[in-house]
């Protein structure tokens, strides 16, 4: 460990991802990029927990498919959501019957499921790990703010839930982009108390762990094609850029947000998306296919981030403890 | 990997450990073993829950401070905790400022701890770790359960949750107990849907991979002086034993429960400790001790268990999944 980046040796390999997404989501960029477009976001089931579940299970058995691979094969599920208790993904684990390590990092849990998944396949401990997350708008509304038959008006600072799941295969051998390193996040607090503008309250989380990340592999921004954050949203990308700059490094040119992409943005009405599933659909569908199907991408930081947050803490008055884990993925021409 | 088990060549040490508890916690064994003795459950703070993160704070840092370190020499923070979206863990990696990796596995979360922490010490990703969990009775009461104020009559199988805290410092370097390999855990289901009887619900879990363990390893169950469950209770601990019983091995002989260690159990009244602090309280106070202080013990499998339900789950009609991490734990005479 060199500051807070972990380096993988043996460059473990995102041997196959996939995702599945909502019908708002697929009316932009997404749909022809991800391995189910939902026409319907209850996706058959009848409490939107289960269709959260069911759109997890739909991401982990397809990516495993995609590699090959029956569930046998997979030494361990990497997995965390947003729900209390994470149930999404205990409850995906439960069917699939692959050995489960739970994790939670809110928003940022896909880049803590790389990482996890890259340190086990690079260790030795195990050859082919799934990490994966997920989430749905209306089971976020539902627990963390109000109830939808409430018909709340949303502040324009607000964001909105991906519905939509994805995963990846990462694996010790086989072909696909590598996680060469890893940097794992500090909590970081701002005092941003306002939990209608989480953009404004993680970009400090993403500036703090992008600059770590630079500082300890003595990189600069332009070492990558691009530097992904998970869902600041269009607010806070702008904070995130001018944070770094700030302290002396410049990702204008090659910084660009999940949230930022996966809705058409009028700032004026919310910021772009959030939750667990917005990184985790863009990153294992239109980033891997830009990575590996002759996109141009060969160099990504990406740097999901996390607000550390719950109802409880919040009605008690506590400001929003943030957290940004990176991951570098690198693809050196081994396209499909 | 090996089925479920994952080894650990470099056996990464044990290197300190600490534990605070509550008042009730501290009438029994406890008292003379853990760090710090509560005479208050609300340790100075006015909301449950500030209680709960002040004792996985002492916890942590009285675990760093016994190996010798300052915060500064600890490369990531592993932990995660009952309360939604674990806001004790979160918070308290803010004040501490150590990288965090947030886990979830309810109960189980001490294992799983020590199983990550073992995996990036061994693995060279880092060279000290520290896992530390905890749970506070009136938190989890008002979370799960029903407000204090209520006075709701508590069945007989039911468990109390532990108010206490537990932490240890894994190191690449230095002198303790080493973890030698783990079972990372399956889901497991039974068809339970009592939410006051996680005994009978999570013995399963315990049986599936304490026998995935001796199964993958060859070795027989008195291999250790000690196979350790964390919450099962009085009569989660019949049903475990009967369970691998039924399946070819008898741990009767050297089975001890976290959750029948701490209260005097009255089984007619309920059924003793549970939450993630059992565990981690009486690994890292009253084992730990037993294991580095001339107690005689040497080798422990530790296979705490986590019921990985939700109020929402339950409520809406699922049965309860849960899952047991094992964590083989050796010390060759190297006491202090």
């Amino acid at each position: 460990m060199q500051g807070q980046t972990i380096y993988f040796k043996n460059k473990p390999k995102i041997i196959s991802a996939a995702a599945i997404a909502g019908p708002k989501e697929c009316e932009g960029v997404l749909r022809e990029y991800v391995d189910c477009a939902l026409s319907d976001d209850m996706f058959g089931e009848k409490t939107f927990e289960r269709a959260e579940r069911k759109m997890l299970l739909y991401a982990v058995n397809t990516c495993i498919e995609k590699a090959g691979f029956t569930p046998k094969k997979i030494d361990a599920f990497i997995s965390g959501d947003l729900l209390n208790q994470i149930i999404s993904a205990s409850f995906t684990a439960r069917e699939i019957g692959i050995p489960f390590l739970g994790i939670y990092s809110a928003c940022s849990t896909m880049s803590e499921g790389y990482l996890l998944g890259a340190a086990l396949t690079d260790g030795g401990f195990a050859r082919n790990v799934v990490a994966a997350t997920g989430s749905h708008f209306s089971s976020a509304e539902r627990q963390y703010r109000y109830p939808l038959e409430q018909g709340t008006t949303r502040p324009p600072q607000s964001q909105w839930t991906v519905t939509g799941a994805g995963g990846a295969v990462i694996s010790s051998e086989g072909k696909g982009p590598a996680i060469t390193s890893a940097t794992i996040g500090r909590v970081i607090d701002y005092g941003v108390s306002d939990v209608n503008n989480m953009g404004a309250a993680m970009a400090p989380a993403a500036a703090d762990t992008i600059l770590a990340h630079l500082r300890d592999t003595g990189r600069s921004p332009d070492y990558y094609d691009l530097i992904i954050t998970g869902d600041l949203g269009a607010l806070g990308s702008r904070l995130v850029k001018d944070l770094v700059w700030e302290r002396g490094a410049d990702i204008s040119a090659n910084h660009v947000d999940c949230g930022e992409i996966v809705y058409k943005v009028i700032e004026d009405e919310f910021q772009g998306g959030s939750g667990a599933g917005c990184s985790a659909v863009v990153m294992n569908s239109y980033i891997y296919d830009k990575m590996t199907r002759g996109g141009g991408i060969r160099k990504v930081l990406f740097a999901a981030t996390g607000a550390l947050l719950s109802t409880v803490s919040s009605g008690q008055g506590e400001t929003i403890p943030c957290i940004s884990h990176a991951v570098s993925i690198e693809n050196w021409g081994e396209e499909d």
